[in-house]
């Protein structure tokens, strides 16, 4: 037997980030790897509470077929708390989405015939480069700054990219650099989608967990012509195991991702947006995010002060005011593939960069998640890093 | 603003039958027109006990990601019940997909380059068509016999078709048509597919809802070479809202599937998922089976008495062993998207057939459902539908 497949798949190859994260979930290893939430803020008493009443106030309705768009009330939650990103758009802007995964994918879908260009950030998110390559696009990666894309490279690319679709960016507290775009260049990025009459797909699962400083607008909020495509997810403010996330359009583009959900998948679970809308409506996840944030800025905080204090010089790293992530750079010898392993052998994981390179390369960068383990974790974790980096260095 | 969308979006225009359902789901309709299994039928207090008691026992482990080939005791439970359909599969062969639309989605995903070629049944499901339409393939459709397709047809296909991927069929109560293949044919079937080294897509929704007749061997029985792909779903034997289905394919296939959910949505529900496989454990689905057969043996009969008694001559349908639908076929010069809407005026809904037709035409049939709607309604709806044909054929 020797069936052909379709081009796309020579793009898809099993992923070793995938085999490193199968390691890393191992009971004993002290993970820095994945982008796992803290499951034990999870609202799990609430959860049991509002399964129970859904079930029992909607019965079969919650076990049946529904819309495609998505739940009602839970498009109507969804777009008044969009209000908190200053982002102004209504349940008939909503469609409900199997995790903000499926939005990428389903952009990708949408936008790209083979060859055609994406603009991304340099570094970007692992599973978005994934997700879009099965569409056979040319990337163009523009380098992130502290505090957004480099603006001048990215009206190059516009200028010169060969069927330049969107710009994909995650301005609040990236996966995988921590960094977040300032409002100048959110505005600017608008401006310059406008003059190139490209669309933006901007992806933010983590901007409402801002532990320092204010919540900056969405760039959706300087959207003029409805050309900014928002993607988020309930995955880090409140649980990703139910797999629901939303895209936020203007009518023409929202109309087109609802066929290409109803081929896709037809719907997003029934039952599971109805407990989160109730959830939404019972209980305040306003006090819950604030719950998430404390802790997650103590971790961060464990992280940072390890790295502070036994990483050794010429060893860089991001310090986020949010989000769930920072970012090292070292020296450019240093191959953090190799790292890995040898992490790996003192029970230690984290994701090298070179995956979040959308071109490859800059083999000498890695993420470290601080959000999913206990605070003594990571400081006896970020310990014995710091002592294979340093052994690696020497 | 002139946004340039992917070439495959021309060829997902928004369906006049999306908008027909929508209609029909208003009250006051009667509907034969969508697939919906039989709401009450669902396992409700089943269910509220199941829900409970995964997420007291599970915590916050079924509000976590978990992995994408889905959750391990699921695939242990699908891969045992697939027994009942004589395919012999183990748990690491079963991928869980959000519902079996997902695995058509994945399927055309993975084999179709544009202009490459899918044979499928002369009716198939809608679904399917638009699905596969997203990655721009070449129809070939084979006459679909009382038997299953024409396998002269099929074979002449298999030699003169350009680049032809796999098979689609729907081997048992077909959607539309209600026809279920010979044994003999499904042997055939995998012989040709060993020929000439093409895929076979299997799916599967309805096979275990046989209320008349033998439950025959699936066609992934006679899989010699493991190229027989098994699309299955808990949509129809369970409940839809859940939006769980699998795949079942062998190892280098089913690999190929799960880097696709990868980047798809990462994995379905996890919560969902534990409530499936704790049903399972804890109720006799066998026996929740025999309810609905009991149920969709007695609609169809009332269906089908009113189409006896009530239709004019020339009108043929088909009288189906298991399964949701029946298949009706008028005169060649009534065009039932024309009585679709006069059955609207009269409050009844169906769906026209030309639909069905991958490569169009064919405006003369319609699909009817018999699970959605209460005995009542489908004997007064029938007679509606009756009326407004003869009125039609006058």
């Amino acid at each position: 037997m020797n069936l052909q497949y379709a081009k796309r798949m020579d793009n898809m190859k099993a992923s070793e980030i995938r085999e490193l994260l199968k390691v890393a979930a191992q009971p004993g290893i002290i993970s820095f790897g994945g982008g796992f939430p803290a499951p034990e803020l999870f609202p799990v008493e609430e959860m049991i509470a509002v399964s129970k009443q859904v079930i029992e106030e909607k019965g079969s309705q919650a076990l049946q077929y529904g819309p495609t768009e998505g739940y009602q009330p839970l498009r109507e939650a969804i777009a008044k708390r969009m209000e908190k990103m200053q982002a102004f758009v209504e349940a008939k802007d909503i469609l409900v989405t199997s995790g903000s995964q499926q939005g990428l994918d389903f952009s990708a879908k949408l936008f790209i015939n083979p060859g055609d260009t994406i603009i991304l950030e340099k570094p970007s998110y692992l599973g978005a480069i994934n997700a879009f390559k099965a569409y056979e696009p040319n990337f163009m990666d523009i380098e992130l700054e502290d505090d957004g894309m480099n603006m001048d490279q990215l009206e190059d690319a516009l200028k010169t990219g060969s069927n330049v679709k969107f710009i994909y960016v995650i301005p609040d507290f990236q996966n995988p650099s921590g960094k977040t775009w300032s409002v100048e260049k959110r505005k600017k990025l608008v401006e310059l989608g406008n003059k190139y009459d490209v669309a933006i797909i901007e992806d933010n699962p983590y901007g409402e967990l801002r532990f320092e400083g204010e919540l900056l607008p969405s760039i959706k909020h300087f959207d003029t012509d409805g050309r900014v495509i928002y993607l988020g997810t309930f995955s880090k403010i409140l649980c990703p195991g139910f797999r629901l996330g939303w895209i936020a359009a203007s009518p023409e583009i929202l109309n087109k991702y609802v066929l290409m959900k109803q081929g896709a998948d037809l719907q997003s679970s029934t039952i599971s947006q109805m407990e989160v809308a109730m959830f939404l409506q019972k209980y305040d996840i306003e006090e819950h995010i604030e719950k998430i944030k404390e802790v997650y800025l103590r971790r961060r905080n464990l992280m940072i002060n390890v790295m502070k204090e036994e990483f050794p010089e010429g060893v860089k790293y991001t310090i986020p005011e949010g989000g769930l992530f920072t970012w090292v750079t070292l020296p450019d010898h240093i191959n953090t593939r190799d790292l890995a392993a040898r992490a790996l052998e003192k029970k230690v994981a984290f994701v090298p960069g070179g995956s979040f390179y959308a071109n490859g390369g800059h083999e000498n960068s890695m993420r470290l998640n601080y959000s999913a383990m206990e605070d003594d974790k990571i400081v006896e974790g970020m310990k014995l890093l710091a002592d294979v980096i340093k052994e690696e260095m020497k």
